[in-house]
């Protein structure tokens, strides 16, 4: 069938050194979904600098923004909303009428996610992992409330992620640790994907456990917490939400959670 | 339905200050109808400078270039084809890897229609009109063999074309012509859409008849042309083959005639 594109479309894109095609099947089907008219595209930019000037000169309505450009695009936009401020990262920019603004909404579907699953304050929590995605994961817990220990085997960036937040920083998970939280690749595709995040040990004493980790859904961490009764937020609701997030930006229609989570099943059965 | 993009999805576009719906229901049902992973979409740009630096930008395949652009981009772009050079217009835009190459798909339609219409490049010819779209008729039909009349009101432009081709200029048909063609907005939708661009007698004295104006198809000059017997080429001719030249340099792919033929009619079922 020739797709809905007339003269009032609105594009909008993912930039992305490798993209993958989670974004745009999840917005293409959503906005089919709720008939709007908008169609969505991942480009692998050549510069970034041309790549933003392209979002100005062609009027795109807003871009999904991945590594390794989170920084580098922030001195091409003109203001950061809070979310991207507060950890210097733009995963979303939206573009109003010349003027671009910069998100981060992985940090708001976590925050999110913390509200939704009611995840007390006062919990004990470690991370584990350091890079782009644990800044925001670490902002996102701090702003519910939540004091911890990053635990990474980097010394460097994980003390000054810690020390962000004035949380500890170890290498090791604290004893008795009430929330666990994986931001590293442990348990994904690929060469780690047998690796379970935290210990069996670990996980028993544990209420609640996070895994940023989105493929597969059922990473050895997410399984061996769900065996052990224990209750979970799983990577695929990340990745929903700051992708429904994203949605919500772009087009000012928020979908319902159905909608979100069947956007989410069409977009995850081919990544 | 959710349309087909994914990460390898080509995208074009059009740039106009008033983008019609003709070239995005044009090339995005060619490209269902082939299976090309390529969608189409039209554009307003607020800066030609930024819309150029953003088909580079965004590493867009192709652009179709209107008015008021045609000249502008000239000096945005690396390089003309002879089409596009030989008047000064670009209607077209190709990216091979960052290097623009401009076209002018008008010209290259009308001379691959003279030669299907087997039209006898001896016969006396007059062109109404000496605008943009004229500057490319001319220069195919002066390519073709043909020499004759540029017929305009205004003495400055209809002067200059006509001297650019060794061909007369004059405010009046001249008696006898044996090739008429239009290139004003006489006969099209609007203010002028009643007035018929030749008179009855210039069409009996005339073997044949050419129609810049593609909205309506049925054009006052076409349907006296047709009631008096005359062979037509008609607006739609050229502008779905225009839009197939267009298609051809952004695919690679060459649709047969009885694509055209109906790609052009989903695209004029509503323009």
């Amino acid at each position: 069938m020739t797709p809905h594109i007339d003269r009032d479309t609105s594009l909008c894109i993912s930039l992305a050194e490798r993209p993958s095609n989670h974004g745009v099947r999840f917005h293409n089907w959503l906005y089919n979904e709720l008939g709007l008219n908008y169609i969505y595209k991942a480009i692998a930019p050549e510069d970034i600098t041309a790549a933003i000037a392209g979002i100005r000169g062609l009027g795109i309505r807003g871009a999904g923004v991945s590594m390794p450009y989170k920084q580098e695009v922030i001195p091409l936009i003109d203001e950061l909303d809070p979310s991207a401020a507060r950890i210097n990262a733009v995963n979303t920019i939206v573009n109003n009428d010349g003027e671009l603004t910069g998100y981060n909404t992985d940090l708001l579907a976590v925050s999110s996610l913390l509200k939704s699953h009611a995840v007390s304050p006062d919990l004990s929590v470690a991370v584990r992992g350091s890079g782009g995605m644990a800044h925001a994961v670490v902002a996102a817990l701090a702003e519910h409330g939540l004091r911890g220990t990053v635990v990474a085997r980097n010394h460097v960036t994980g003390t000054s992620l810690a020390k962000a937040h004035e949380w500890e920083y170890s290498t090791l998970v604290p004893e008795g640790t009430q929330f666990l939280v994986n931001v590293t690749p442990l348990g994904m595709y690929g060469p780690d994907e047998d690796v379970q995040a935290f210990s069996d040990e670990e996980i028993a004493a544990a209420q609640i456990v996070m895994d940023a980790v989105a493929y597969p859904v059922e990473t050895p961490l997410i399984r061996a917490a769900r065996a052990a009764g224990t209750e979970t937020i799983t990577g695929q609701e990340i990745i929903a939400l700051q992708a429904a997030e994203q949605f919500v930006l772009y087009t000012g229609v928020r979908p319902s959670e159905e909608d979100i989570r069947r956007a989410e099943d069409y977009a995850s059965a081919e990544h």
